[in-house]
């Protein structure tokens, strides 16, 4: 093998090396066949054609994960809201599963920075995070099967993000509700938030949110508002506990 | 226990009996929780509630049911369809899960016999059929698990029903072709069409398709048309391995 060939090699498994570390960081399991998962991140533009002349691109897996998603939030509504008729359950499910909604999930987990692509990513509109975060459900489905996409969509989707009293409308910011509470209790509250910034550069913000001078949650996310309504509710839900803020 | 109290006792559960082993026949394994499958069966008019208070009907599990059927044909349309992009197998897919086409899956398994119901079941309208038939996926899919739902529709939709060429388009009907063969290469052929019924009541016709007096396929399905075509659909398959048809 030639020097300039090796070097190339070399490079070349490197950067597998890292995208294996920080994809399996993100899946919270570890991947069989990582060339599944470089696929959820070709775009079209990168002219990439498999053995068979088909062309690579994320686009088939994300018409996979979408139908994957879809299932696993069914199930979880199924389970969780057992009053709910047919048609509350689709409607609260097409909450859950909104373009808006994906965009988030994929923007958070900054997946742009996987994508393969013969275009300036800046370029893609807004639909490209969610449309990315899809196809990874659906690699993971071909690499693992149904059940790492549950794991997968629980840990990343519904525990973060699935909270039916908001999707209801019933609770639309608990930070406003704690305030309120605090107000009400004549109890002085603050929302501490510094940076708190990951290896991968993205930016992050800590909060920790202490009432009567005593930390009662701490959250960390990519905005400040996030961050700050995640503290709220993990506090709202701690003083309910503790029988203090009743329902 | 009153002698009327056990009657009602032993009749309730030879009831139960019977639809445990239609039920098996038709899932094609044993199901763990059989009430699972009798809400499957249920109708809201039944006014059935359960221990804490909610309606019981499949309308819930039709929801599950129907995201499961389409995850599972995503998947497999997927693996089938390699040169496929996103919109091709989206639109593959709504062919396959069409009302029309879930009513018709119903209808042939005969659904509709084990609902319980307060409105004699006449009086419903076309989609009961197609209702049910996805209620019945969502209860595998509680009872039993992803897996088991992949099976079942590979046994009662994939199998008989999904024929990518016919999809496309590319196939009208494989009796046509098969008829056109023959006059083609000068052979008789003969569709021989006998009453098979089921021991359920349910009328059923077998079909024997000789060529040149030789019995080349046969079938068995709830109309004569259906079973001609399944029938010309073998006999296509099987001439083709034999070489004598080139696509």
């Amino acid at each position: 093998m030639s020097l300039f060939k090796k070097i190339l090699s070399n490079s070349r498994s490197d950067e597998d090396g890292i995208f294996f570390t920080e994809i399996q960081k993100i899946l919270g399991f570890k991947p069989n066949s990582i060339d599944i998962y470089k696929k959820a991140f070709t775009h079209r533009s990168f002219n990439k054609l498999d053995a068979k002349g088909n062309p690579i691109s994320y686009e088939r897996l994300e018409f996979l994960g979408d139908a994957m998603l879809s299932a696993v939030i069914a199930g979880h509504l199924f389970n969780e809201v057992p009053h709910g008729d047919e048609g509350y359950l689709t409607k609260m499910r097409s909450k859950v599963v909104s373009r808006e909604h994906l965009n988030e999930l994929g923007r958070d987990l900054n997946l742009i920075r996987f994508v393969s692509s013969n275009v300036p990513t800046k370029h893609f509109g807004d639909n490209i995070h969610g449309n990315i975060f899809e196809a990874l459900i659906g690699a993971i489905f071909l690499d693992k099967g149904y059940t790492y996409c549950e794991k997968f969509i629980n840990k990343r989707v519904i525990i973060p993000y699935v909270d039916i009293a908001k999707l209801e409308g019933k609770v639309i910011s608990y930070k406003s509700m704690v305030i309120e509470w605090c107000q009400k209790e004549k109890k002085s509250f603050h929302f501490d938030i510094y940076d708190d910034n990951g290896i991968d550069g993205q930016r992050f913000f800590g909060v920790k949110l202490m009432i009567d001078s005593k930390i009662i949650a701490k959250s960390r996310a990519t905005s400040k508002k996030k961050a700050e309504e995640i503290a709220a509710k993990r506090a709202y839900y701690a003083l309910q506990e503790k029988m203090i803020i009743k329902h």
